[in-house]
C-alpha cells in the first residue's frame, strides 16, 4: 500500500515571505530565502515545515525539532535550535494558520473528485433546474425541479437536492447529502451525510394516537455558514427554521424546527437543539449541550460542553452544568458534593483525579 | 434568488368551513366567506393565514396580527382586533393543526421529487423484487434480490433496500438511507439518512482480541411509525428488534440490537436505547435520553430530556436525573446542591438564572 | 406479506460436534446425532435451535423450552428438561457465540446485495483507481483518481471513495458512506452511512468571523477495526486521525481531529471524543461517554455510560460521572446529595427506584 499525499504542497513560501505576512520578526541568523512548503506539529515535522510552539507543554519537543521554521513568542524564542528559522510573534498560532492557510488554499473548501467543473454525465438534474457557470455536479446526484444553483458550486456524489431549493455561489455540499426546502446562502460548505430540510418532530395526540403536524416551514442558510458531516437542520413547522451568516455547527447536532441560530455562531459536535430555540449572534454552545423549546440563549454568551438549557440566558452568561449555572458556581456545586460525600481514602480517589 | 414556495396554496377553506371543522364559534361579525388559505405565527400572518393564540406570553403581537382568522380560548378572544375573523374553541392549538391538516394535506407525508410514481431509469432493482402498483422508485436508488414493496409506497433518490426486505403501503422511505434485514409496515415514514439492520454491536473478548457475535436478527417496524433523519436501528442479534405501531422516532436516536420499543411512544432527538431493552406502549422519552441494556420502561412512563436510566421504570413513573428519579424529588436535589454550596453574591448568579 | 429468512441455515452442526467444538460435556442420554441449524433466545427457539443459559433471571423459560441443545453452567444443567439436549461447560454464552460463529460464517462480515463480485455497470470508478482481484463494487457506488482497494473487499451501493484513499484486503464498506483522506487496513467493516475523513472543526477568529484552520491530515484506521453506521470521523488538521488495530466503535459516535484511538477500544454508541485526545489501548467507553479536547486517557481505562471526561485519565481506571471520578466515590455521591436533599415519602420515590 503506498501512502498518498491528499494534499499537494505547491511551491511554498520562503521565511521572508513567511515573516512579511504574518508580521513576524525573523530572530538575527534566520535564513530568510528558506522555503517552507508544508505545516506540522513540533514532534512531526521535516526540513521543509514550519511549525509553532505557544505552550510550554510541548518545550520538550523542541530540542529534536527539525522543522524548517518555528513560530514563537518571544518567552520561547531562545529554545528554538539554531538550525530551525525562528519568528517572533504576538500570536504564535494564528500566525501558524495564517500560513496554513496560503500554503494549502485548496484546504480551505472540500473540493470534488472530479478533475472539471460541469455535471457528470450519470447526475440526475431535472431540465427545469438552473445552474449558473462553473457549478460542479459529481456522479449520481439528483437535482429536482425548480432548484438554483449559484455560480462556482460544488454538489458532491450520491447527494440529493430537492424540488425549488436555491444554493447560492461557491458552496461546497458533501456527499450523501439530503437538501430540501432550503435556501442557501454564499460560500456555504455543508459536509458529507447532512440531511437538511425534512419535517420537524410535531405531533398532537388524539384518540391515543400522534397525529401529525404539517411542517410547512423552510430552511433557511445564510452566507459563510459551514455545517459539520451528519448534521440534521429540520425545516420550520410554522415559520423558518434560520442559521445565521458565518455560523460553525460541527458533526452530529440536531437543530430543530423553527429555530433561529445568530450570525457566527460556534455549535460543537453532538449539541442538540430543540424547536423554537432563539440563539443570539456570537454565542457559542460546546459539545454536546442540549438545549430545551423555546429558550432564548443571549448574545455571545458561552454554555459548556454538556450543559442542559431549560431556561433563557442572558447575553454573555458563561454557563455550565445540568440545568446550566455560572461556571464558578457549577464547579463550586461539583466540590461541595464530593467534600459532603467524603474522598475514598488513598486508592480509588488519587486514581481518579489528578 | 427567487422566493420559492415549498408548498402550494389550495384554493383553501372559507372561515365558515374552518369553524365546522374544528367546532369552533365564530365571534359575531366575523366573515364566514372568507377565505384562509395559509398557516402562520402570529407575528408573520399575511391576511389570508389563519393563526391561533393560546398563550398569554405572545398577546403582544395581537394587536398588529394581519391573518385573516385567529383561533382562541374565549379568554382571549376579546383581544383579537376587529378585523381578523376570530374563531373561539376550548383547544385552539389542537384546532389550528386541523386546518393546517386540511389546508397541507401534501405535507402530511414526504412526497417525491418526481412528477410520476414509477422507476426511475437509472434505479437498479433485481428482477427478483416484487412491487405493487403505485410505487415509486426514485433515481440511484438500489433493491436487492427477493425484496417486496407495497403499493403507493416511495422510496427516494439514492436509498438502498437490501436483499429480501419487506416495506408495506404507503410508506415513504428518505434518500440516503439503508434498509437491510427488515420488516416494514404500512405507511411509515423513514427520514433521509436512517440507516436501518446492520448489525448490533457485540463482541465477546478472546485472546485480548474483540471477536464478532453474529447478528442474525432482524428490525421489525410496524405500522404508522415514523423515524426522524439519521437514526440507527440495530438489526437483533439473537432475537428481533421491534419499534411497535405508531411509534414517532426523532432524529440521530440510536436503537441497539434485541430492544423492544412499544406502540405510541415517543423518543426525541439524540436519544440513545441500548441492547435487549423493553419499552412498553405510550412511554415518552425525552430529548438525549439514555437507557442501559435490559432495562424495562413501563407503559406511559416519562422520562425528561437527557435523563440516564440504568434501572427499571415503573408504569406511569415521571422521571429525570443521572440516575432518573421521580422529577419533584430530582428538582429538591438541584435546589439541595444549589443552597449547600452558596450562592455566587450578586453578579453571577444573577446572570445564571432567570 | 411473506416472512423471510435474512440468514439461510446450513446444514447445521451436530450435538456431538458442538460438544467437541466448545470443550462442552454433554449430559448422559443426551442424542449427539440430533442436528441444530439455529441459534435462538430461550423463548423464542425451535427444535433446530440452540439455547444458552447463565443467569437464574432466565430459568422461569426453561420449562417451556422447546430448543433442541442447551449451553448451561453445571449449576443449571439439571433444570433443563429432558427433551432438551443439555451441553455443560463453564462459559456457555462464550460457547454459544463460538457455535454461532460455526452455523452463520456468513453474519461475521457484512456482505454484497449483488450475486457475484466485480464492478457494477452504474458504478463510476475513475480509470486511475486500482483494485485487486475478488473486489466487489455495488452500484452507485464513486471512486476517484488514484484510490486503490485490496482483494475480496466490498464497497457496498452508493458509497463515495475520495481521490488517493486506500483500503485494504477483505474490508466492507457500508452503503452511502463517504471516506476520503483516509488509509483504511485489512479486514475493517465500515457500517452504512458512516461520514470519514472531512474537515475536522478548527477556526480562529478574526475581526469578529471565524476564520477557517486548513485541515491538510488524513485518517489512518489500522486491521480490524469496526465502525459503526452514522459514525464520523474527521481527518487531521496537522497531524493524523489514528483508530488503533481491533478497536471497535458503535453507531453515531464522533471522532475529533488529530485525535489517536489505541488498539482494542471499544467505543459505544454516541460517544463523542474531541480533538487531539489520546486513548490507549484497551480502553473501554461507555455509550455517551464525552471526552474534552487534548484528554489522555490511559490504557485499560473504563468510563461509565454518560461520563463526561474533562481531565486525563490514568491506566486501569474505572471511573464515572460528571466529571468523571471512581465509580464508588461517585455512587457516594449520588447517594449522599438524595439523602441531603430528602425522600418524597412513600408515593413517587417508591415509583422511581427498584
Amino acid at each position: 500500500m503506498s501512502e498518498p499525499s491528499f494534499f499537494k504542497r505547491a511551491a511554498g513560501l520562503t521565511v521572508g515571505a513567511i515573516a512579511e505576512l504574518t508580521g513576524a520578526e525573523p530572530r538575527p541568523g534566520t535564513d530568510l530565502a528558506r522555503r517552507i512548503a508544508g505545516i506540522a506539529a513540533l514532534d512531526r515535522a521535516a526540513p521543509g515545515d514550519i511549525v509553532f510552539i505557544d505552550n510550554a507543554r510541548y518545550l520538550q519537543h523542541l530540542p529534536a525539532v527539525r522543522a524548517g521554521a518555528c513560530l514563537a513568542g518571544a518567552r520561547f524564542l531562545d529554545r528554538i535550535p539554531e538550525h530551525v528559522g525562528a519568528l517572533c510573534v504576538r500570536e504564535p498560532y494564528r500566525a501558524f494558520v495564517e500560513v496554513a492557510r496560503k500554503l494549502f488554499p485548496e484546504a480551505l473548501r472540500p473540493s470534488s473528485l472530479r478533475a472539471a467543473s460541469g455535471t457528470a454525465a450519470n447526475a440526475t438534474v431535472h431540465p427545469s433546474a438552473r445552474m449558473e457557470m462553473g457549478v460542479t455536479i459529481e456522479p449520481n446526484v439528483v437535482i429536482g425541479p425548480g432548484a438554483e444553483i449559484g455560480a462556482d458550486t460544488l454538489i458532491a456524489a450520491n447527494s440529493v437536492i430537492g424540488p425549488d431549493v436555491r444554493i447560492g455561489r461557491s458552496c461546497s455540499i458533501g456527499s450523501n447529502a439530503t437538501i430540501s426546502h432550503a435556501l442557501i446562502g454564499d460560500r456555504v460548505v455543508i459536509h458529507p451525510g447532512c440531511q437538511i430540510g425534512q419535517d420537524g418532530f410535531g405531533y398532537i395526540q388524539a384518540a391515543r394516537r400522534h397525529v401529525k403536524v404539517p411542517q410547512i416551514g423552510r430552511v433557511i442558510i445564510q452566507d459563510d455558514v459551514e455545517i459539520g458531516a451528519l448534521t440534521t437542520v429540520d425545516r420550520g413547522g410554522i415559520r423558518d427554521t434560520v442559521i445565521g451568516e458565518g455560523t460553525k455547527i460541527d458533526n452530529l447536532v440536531q437543530v430543530g424546527h423553527n429555530t433561529t441560530i445568530g450570525r457566527h455562531c460556534i455549535i460543537v459536535a453532538q449539541t442538540g437543539i430543540s424547536g423554537s430555540v432563539t440563539i443570539e449572534d456570537y454565542a457559542v454552545l460546546a459539545a454536546r449541550v442540549g438545549v430545551y423549546d423555546h429558550i432564548r440563549i443571549g448574545e455571545g454568551a458561552q454554555i459548556a460542553a454538556a450543559g442542559v438549557v431549560w431556561s433563557d440566558v442572558p447575553a454573555g452568561a458563561r454557563l455550565g452544568g445540568w440545568p446550566v449555572r455560572p461556571v464558578r458556581q457549577w464547579l463550586r456545586e461539583i466540590a461541595t458534593v464530593e467534600r459532603l460525600a467524603g474522598r475514598s481514602g488513598g486508592g480509588p480517589a488519587s486514581t481518579g483525579e489528578e
